[in-house]
């Protein structure tokens, strides 16, 4: 599962095992990353892990889209039932999608549809379940680095609450402040999602049950997760509960700055006053339809700010002047230059939070799986202007613009959700690697799991105590009301017999 | 409220204003303190916001017990319409009840009922809410700092959810796994709490209602705290749901250590291999009934550790000669001593928190309030045990204590629970002097507040949801069934009318 699909996704980080308490100099940990651009927040934690002396095994699939061996980490490299051609097959048809206009009240079930095709490559695998797999297998703890899992499986197994009442689902498109009809949406999506669960992980339920018998399920495997890294924090979602092992580390992925390649400092430097706009669709998302390419071509001609896009499709030959196009950028640095104006992004959290860091306002094209909520989030707050992508014409993208330029209030708002967000007393990375040492030290920090865990949802809620309470309760006045009859008719019968002797 | 009475508490920090984003220098602070030991730790706080360039008032009662004007922080004394003698003596009827052994089962009603009799001086002043509705008045951000209040009002008052399933009630003994009928007493409890609150706060909420209306509650003004310090951890307690404003500094008070004064550090070296053991019964008792002391004196008598006991008693002749009686003692400092062996203690939280900072087993005798509690969250941790003050003898205390001494898992166990409680990447004052400061930085960190804050109880459990998905599920049903008779009917008559005209 990777960013391109913009679907939140699951990595692990497993330990073999750790040393003695106190210095974890020498623990050593198993690394079973996802694929895709989450791997690139990961491998900031992997190779921080590895500065501080821990030994690191990367499982590597043999076709893999950004996943590689690296000369800073030992890697193992595992075969799969699929090439890398098949892989690129099943993205590009991913990428292609996002292009094509759906029908406006199926874009939810579009989603859930296209995720459990993409899941099928990955479960013959088993891709996606197989780091928590392999740490029940070997009954090593667990951490678990991710955004967030569909149906919000990573806050049920970790029996995290979450109520519908206030905390919007995914795809609903409603805010934490919710009307009557709003919450009935968000209450019925809530039911729909348990169903909607069982089609998602029925896959990955079975390979559990094969491998470890009928009694665990997906859900159960994760409910041992130790320490949960995510990557959010409350400048991007809406506040809602937390429990003891969650560690928020939104933004990880911002800290590291490079200076700019010097032909590229000198052409957002030209960019004078107007200052230059950053365009990507996100890491796997390069290119697009020629006919989409020339809106963006016809806007930018129209106006006066440089732009840097990254873009390896079919190039016209009338490019505009302003217009600079390459197949990669560094764009977290770029966003850093002072002369950003706009980022033109696709509403992946990587980029949403280097927007964020940076400060910059943003324009929109939600594509897949989460970017829709991601977009929202940040359109709700003021701080971004949204399109959709399948009918974006040049004028729309060109007003978009001006008013993200013009009216400063989205620069204003953007700045104070920057520095909401970077005041922290631990940067997210050193707060990563610091819970990773936390399992290893305390031997899985299973001080930090709550006692749900050994309840069933029914005891969880207390519905049998509350149906034993009834029960006793009705058997009292049952057992009341019985005496009484009895009583009275007893009384009746004495009342009768005396006046029958009388 | 304070210490002595082991009731948890609240102290408010309120900020008058703040400067500029990004620089907190120049704050200005107003602190509203709650009498005995809980300000003991809260002037942690204001003496590192001082040093850091804070501008501090602390509001000072004319009649306090331990509160006093100080030449590091301008104090403004305010008048209170009891007497110190009034205080100390509705102090020295709590501290006589504690020895007297109520009846078992009335425990929980008399905790509630003597809290209720506490809490009358302090309404008449008013004490405890002065705070919140200082801060309502002004309508500046409050900071509270507190180990939790009675009916978890705070948790309530925070919207953060605490399962009666796993979350033990205060005073039920239970731990967060629970057999069915405990969870159904805990459950009894969890409903009786509602009462109970009702009994409690009744009077903060007329005084509330007085000065701001009716529409207004003690909770509802709670409800409106910015951030939470909260004087626990996961070292302590069982680990349950947290909301994004609460941050736990438990351990706040056992940062600072000093050596100790000649005579002492000689008298606890001189103690060899066998070590000394520190006995204080909190900041608020210093004292007990000469038959007491005598049980404690004879059992001294009888083992080869020294004694160090802070005693403000009626002293015997025949003082032990193993025995060093004080008036005050260096508890932190004394515990930091690697000799110290067992700490007797009546499981006050900032005591419990030396205990584990130092990783020394503990002798409890819970005394009021919350102490049974926190007595009961050590003991089932196998690093403290148990006895009851008002039926204890020497010989319990003899065993009590060389069990402690010479079953080696005390120690080792507590040094587990040490080392889990002191593994954190920020210091617990560094922590509270942060989320203080970042509460004056973003003008009262209202992202942290969740919408749960604008639900009432209906309506935060989707009841009106479920409700009104019902009552559109028995129309259905209902207009299903009555055109399904309608038609019936119909097709009936029809038939009838048929075979007539045949």
């Amino acid at each position: 599962m990777n960013s391109g699909v913009g679907f939140p996704t699951l990595g692990l980080v497993a330990w073999l095992c750790c040393l003695s308490l106190g210095s974890v100099q020498g623990g050593k940990v198993l690394v079973m990353p996802v694929d895709g651009s989450h791997w690139l927040s990961m491998k900031l934690l992997v190779k921080e892990l590895i500065k501080r002396g821990h030994e690191v095994v990367v499982l590597v699939p043999e076709s893999s889209l950004l996943i590689q061996g690296s000369d800073s980490y030992k890697t193992q490299i595992y075969k799969v039932p699929y090439t890398k051609a098949e892989l690129d097959g099943s993205f590009d048809e991913l990428r292609e999608g996002a292009f094509l206009k759906p029908p406006e009240f199926a874009d939810a079930l579009i989603n859930v549809e296209r995720l459990v095709n993409f899941t099928k490559i990955q479960i013959t695998d088993p891709f996606l379940p197989c780091g928590s797999m392999l740490s029940h297998m070997f009954s090593i703890p667990a951490v678990y680095f991710l955004r967030g899992l569909p149906c919000e499986l990573d806050i049920k197994a970790n029996q995290c609450p979450s109520p519908p009442s206030y905390v919007p689902r995914f795809f609903s498109g409603f805010t934490d402040s919710m009307t009557f009809p709003q919450r009935v949406g968000n209450f019925g999506m809530y039911i729909l999602e348990m169903y909607a669960c069982k089609m998602i992980y029925g896959h990955f339920d079975d390979l559990v049950n094969k491998y470890f018998g009928d009694n665990l399920t997906y859900k159960g495997l994760l409910s041992h997760g130790a320490v949960w890294l995510l990557r959010y924090d409350f400048a991007f979602e809406w506040p809602r509960p937390l429990m003891p092992n969650m560690v928020l580390i939104g933004g990880i992925n911002c800290a590291k700055k490079a200076p700019l390649p010097a032909d590229l400092e000198e052409f957002v430097n030209g960019s004078g006053d107007d200052g230059f706009i950053v365009f990507t669709l996100g890491s796997m998302l390069s290119t697009m339809p020629e006919e989409k390419a020339k809106q963006f071509f016809d806007a930018f001609r129209q106006i006066p700010q440089r732009v840097v896009w990254r873009y390896t499709g079919v190039v016209p030959k009338d490019v505009p002047k302003n217009v600079k196009i390459l197949k990669w950028l560094p764009q977290n640095d770029l966003l850093a230059h002072p002369k950003a104006k706009v980022f033109i992004t696709h509403g992946g959290t990587h980029g949403i939070y280097e927007g964020i860091c940076n400060a910059v306002p943003m324009l929109m094209f939600p594509l897949f799986g989460d970017q829709r909520d991601n977009v929202h989030r940040m359109v709700v707050r003021g701080v971004a202007e949204q399109l959709t992508i399948y009918d974006v014409e040049s004028e729309n993208i060109v007003t978009a613009l001006k008013k993200l330029i013009n009216d400063k209030s989205y620069k204003e708002r953007i700045m104070d959700l920057s520095e909401r967000h970077l005041d922290r007393h631990v940067q997210p990375l050193e707060l990563s690697v610091f819970w990773t040492e936390f399992v290893m030290r305390h031997k899985g920090a299973s001080h930090l799991r709550v006692a749900a865990h050994d309840l069933n949802w029914f005891q969880y809620h207390s519905l049998d105590v509350i149906g034993f309470l009834v029960l006793i309760l009705v058997t009292v006045l049952w057992v009341s009301l019985k005496c009484c009859l009895f009583c009275t008719r007893k009384c009746c019968r004495i009342g009768t017999a005396k006046r029958k002797s009388e």
